[in-house]
């Protein structure tokens, strides 16, 4: 098949099929609901919530396809005075139910312009509420290898681009263990655009696997108030992440997309308090790996 | 006593204790607790934190006076290379336990500069989960009298400029039912640094009537588990605009401020839902109420 950007959306889709279908499977319990949406200056795309799950209290797995004029702050930063763009990619977010199961983030993508320009984005990365090496090593390890296959420097490059961008800064913390983070993958590298799409479509497979190792056996703890309450403690650095530094959010927002869309990353039952500090050792271990630059695998 | 920079935050710190005092009495349980802090690069803040009331859940009521070289992106908007800079006020955010009962916000505060400008800036408005009519007039009757003592025109000036200040644009809809916002109230308009001040300290007397009376019965209300519910979403509305739009909590994060006295204003126990819809006529008529340009006192 030719690689178009239609064959890439027609892929996307499938993708966001293939993972609702799996994550069904996990859960074990609840459906996604899909709301399909059109936008007015062109494209639209397929959300699919799903909340109150035995695993996933509150999740989306989104596609989208849009197209139109290209908006002025991407013409500003690559100095074009206008141009057509189009944008798909699959998004998605799953804050579990259990405080002992991490939150989960995936986003694949594609961008052109009618001036030719392209790239692909991504990545996946992991905020457990709780630090659990071992559990944190076999995630790492999950894109290590998915990386590896593709180029000796992906991983290293990818996991300290994810290390800088999921940071909290006001909070001097990162958001969670990191993962890998790419953006703007195109031809300036000496690789084919067949070379790029294949590494993101294996980034996108890894999905599954690495979210199912992650749940694994700590979808069973058993949990206290205490960790509950932690938990929607932890919750609020994600919403802070994610309103304040996010740039997909960002523009999303300041770009007029489908708002509901957008912040389906949000999480459910969040909480607030003046000053928090951590009770238990767990918990003080949490917040002192929250750096950037850990080395998860060989640690 | 003579207007100086020193007996503004004088005037501003002894501001912080009578409204800590009331509120303590309003609220009827908690007490405030203090954290004390000193700025790097000069200057700190007093910060009064209230949690678990009667009334109140969560509550801060802040006082800095802080000073230094000025902020880069102040001295762009000036078009000035360097100076000095000195800022005070008070900021308040209350949530209530009870969902009858608005969460309220003020912030009085006055900037000046080594060059000689100067500024005051401030402003109270209202975020009720359920509108309520008669209590909206109320709260804006007491504005519009506080308004009206110094100039027929601010009122009327200040209302919109709250209504297009508290606007959550990704939701297309006001924070809450406004009240007034004003902001570099200097020697441009023909009014002394004297009459802008006492301009501010009467806002500033305003709030604790203000707020005692959008408590009042209101707080002797009971509540169901679905109204509850209903708060939870629409304080997720609330960090939406402080975390997305609101430019002082920007500013503050952004220039390396006290991150635990910024975000004091988010509230505990928060909840998004995707696509969350009313379900009760009053809530119906409370996101219908969300709109710029609503005259409270005639309506």
């Amino acid at each position: 098949m030719e690689l178009t950007k239609e064959s890439i959306a027609e892929w996307f889709k499938k993708l966001q099929n293939d993972i609702c279908f799996s994550l069904e499977k996990l859960d074990g319990k609840s459906k996604f609901v899909e709301d399909e949406w059109e936008r007015s200056e062109g494209g639209g795309g397929r959300s699919r919530a799903i909340q109150g799950g035995n695993l996933i209290e509150k999740g989306g797995v989104n596609f989208s396809a849009v197209s139109g004029p290209t908006p002025e702050k991407i013409l500003q930063a690559l100095n074009l005075s206008q141009a057509e763009f189009f944008a798909t990619g699959v998004s998605i977010v799953l804050h579990p139910e259990n405080p002992w199961v991490p939150i989960i983030h995936m986003n694949v993508r594609y961008f052109e312009m009618s001036n030719g320009v392209w790239w692909f984005g991504g990545g996946i990365d992991l905020t457990p509420h709780f630090v659990i090496p071992d559990k944190a090593k076999s995630f790492h390890q999950h894109l290590q290898s998915t990386c590896d296959k593709h180029s000796p420097n992906f991983y290293h490059k990818f996991k300290s681009w994810a290390d800088d961008y999921f940071f909290v800064k006001h909070r001097n913390e990162t958001r969670g263990i990191g993962g890998i983070f790419f953006d703007k993958l195109g031809d300036k590298e000496g690789r084919s655009k067949e070379e790029q799409w294949s590494f993101v479509k294996d980034v996108a497979e890894t999905f599954i696997p690495a979210y199912q190792d992650a749940v694994q056996r700590l979808r069973d703890e058993k949990w206290a108030i205490e960790d509950k309450k932690w938990q929607k403690i932890r919750r609020g650095r994600y919403v802070e992440f994610n309103l304040v530094h996010d740039k997909g959010t960002k523009f999303g927002l300041d770009t007029n997309g489908r708002t509901e869309s957008i912040l389906m990353s949000l999480p459910p039952e969040v909480n607030w308090e003046y000053s928090h500090q951590p009770t238990t050792d767990l918990q003080r271990e949490t917040l002192a790996s929250l750096k950037k630059g850990i080395d998860w695998i060989n640690a």
